[in-house]
């Protein structure tokens, strides 16, 4: 089942071509505040104490008309593989990986969804695009094995990862608003048994970057759930953005950034660099002050 | 004024030696959901649309049989700054600071509350405090100056930053479950309204560990805002971790924490060491599979 918002803050299931609104059947009456009307209902949905199917079949729009947004606006957090591909991990000439590294995290405001536009934040420096699989919890997840862990997972979504290459902590670099596309849609967890054997592209202007299938992935869906369940409770709508194969490279205004995951879909947004200043002039960079005593 | 969580989610206003409960006037009908009945109304309360003085005087209860929570049990997100004061930058040997380093994200899932423990993760690695000055953002804040960053405050709290050292991402390091003690409640903002003017203490099993003045912040607590506002959007509830001056060290099983803060209260928090393993047999340190092709 895929899951999708749109047309500011409405509920579907994707059906063919059509998208069944559920808001009312699925979240009940609004407001739903920021973080939209999945979030709440992901944990029963995952238990199956609330089942989709057996909602009364509701509005069709067709799904070409349909304005999607980020299917997750707000997640509970953003969990990330910094090296966790080995062809990446050559790449940027890191000699370690996630095992080594831990997870990071990004920022749950820098969420933006299909057709929205990248902010570059620097003229000098390079933003970079990183397309991911990205994996959104349903159960909440505490020292799970890797085993076990996949029955913690709600389902799985198109993922951008947006990082700024500068010297900054990681989560800085990659928490700027707009840094973490997400969408078209969660498509649920019964519908893909094997995380990790998807293929997965990122294109970039036109050209393909990054191309690659999750089996490459160091540490798999199931480890990378086992290890920062390790670390930190993870709790449904929490997001984790699985990491990144080589290819990442820089992005320039108007260029349209595209990842395709194989069983889930085809994310795309743009790249707006109109408002970059250079990196120099960040606040604080040159007003530190000194200390009155 | 200052806004406490007591007795499993009941929300109180502190009056002299009482407790008034002021849960259903300020929050409506429960049930609250993880964050708790206080940060959903954080936005009206800063923006003065709720104000707490009209609210009818709820049940007292006396605040020294009253069992204290964290007051914001789960932050929309926890920012911080890595390296804020000149004697902690000296001790830790970098010549760097927020100016260059950016800030860091904690975990939203890593909050504890007054008396509580912090759950030492590894028997082998070093585990630190650091005692620090929280703000609690109120209003919305998007690339907002130093002079304006105060208005965006709802309030203050007392902050233990939890720290494993070692060499993974330093937002792994300090987010495991139970890292980010903070309370004993929140202090609005109209009542301190020089946060860079505040006596901050930090005692562990009865010494005195770390002794400042919030004056000492490399970046004040407007710098600060104005920096990450730049980054990333702050919202009501998000919590900013200021930073923490020299005298951080390891902590022991069954010690007590104390951070105490002029014009804020005095947290305080224990020690538990006893679930804790040895760094090598964390999952996937050694177990991280060879890519299948």
């Amino acid at each position: 089942m895929r899951l999708a918002l749109f047309n500011h803050g409405r509920l579907g299931i994707v059906d063919g071509d059509d998208l069944v609104d559920v808001t009312e059947q699925l979240a009940g009456p609004g407001p739903y505040g920021p973080a939209g009307p999945l979030h709440r209902h992901i944990e029963q949905l995952a238990a199956g104490t609330v089942r989709l199917p057996d909602l009364a079949p509701g509005l069709r729009t067709p799904l070409s008309g349909a304005a999607l947004a980020a299917p997750l606006p707000l997640p509970g957090k953003i969990v990330g593989a910094p090296v966790n591909y080995l062809d990446h991990q050559a790449e940027m000439e890191y000699t370690t990986s996630v095992a080594d590294l831990g997870v990071f995290l990004k920022a749950n405001s820098s969420v933006i969804g299909p057709g929205e536009d990248i902010l570059l934040p620097y003229s000098d420096k390079r933003t970079d695009q990183e397309g991911e699989l990205g994996v959104v919890i349903g159960r909440t997840a505490s020292h799970v094995s890797a085993e076990e862990a996949l029955r913690h997972v709600f389902g799985y979504t198109c993922l951008l990862d947006i990082t700024v290459r500068s010297d900054e902590d990681r989560s800085t670099r990659k928490s700027f608003d707009t840094f973490t596309p997400i969408g078209p849609w969660i498509v649920t967890a019964d519908e893909i048994p094997e995380p990790d054997a998807l293929d997965l592209r990122c294109d970039v202007g036109g050209t393909t970057r990054q191309r690659t299938n999750t089996a490459d992935l160091i540490f798999g869906v199931r480890e990378l759930i086992a290890y920062t369940s390790s670390v930190m409770t993870l709790y449904p709508g929490d997001v984790i953005a699985t990491g990144t194969p080589a290819g990442v490279g820089p992005l320039s205004h108007g260029e349209r950034v595209v990842v395709d995951i194989e069983r889930i879909g085809r994310l795309e947004v743009g790249v707006d660099g109109s408002r970059a200043t250079p990196y120099g002039q960040r606040p604080g960079r040159r007003s530190a002050p000194a200390p009155s005593h």
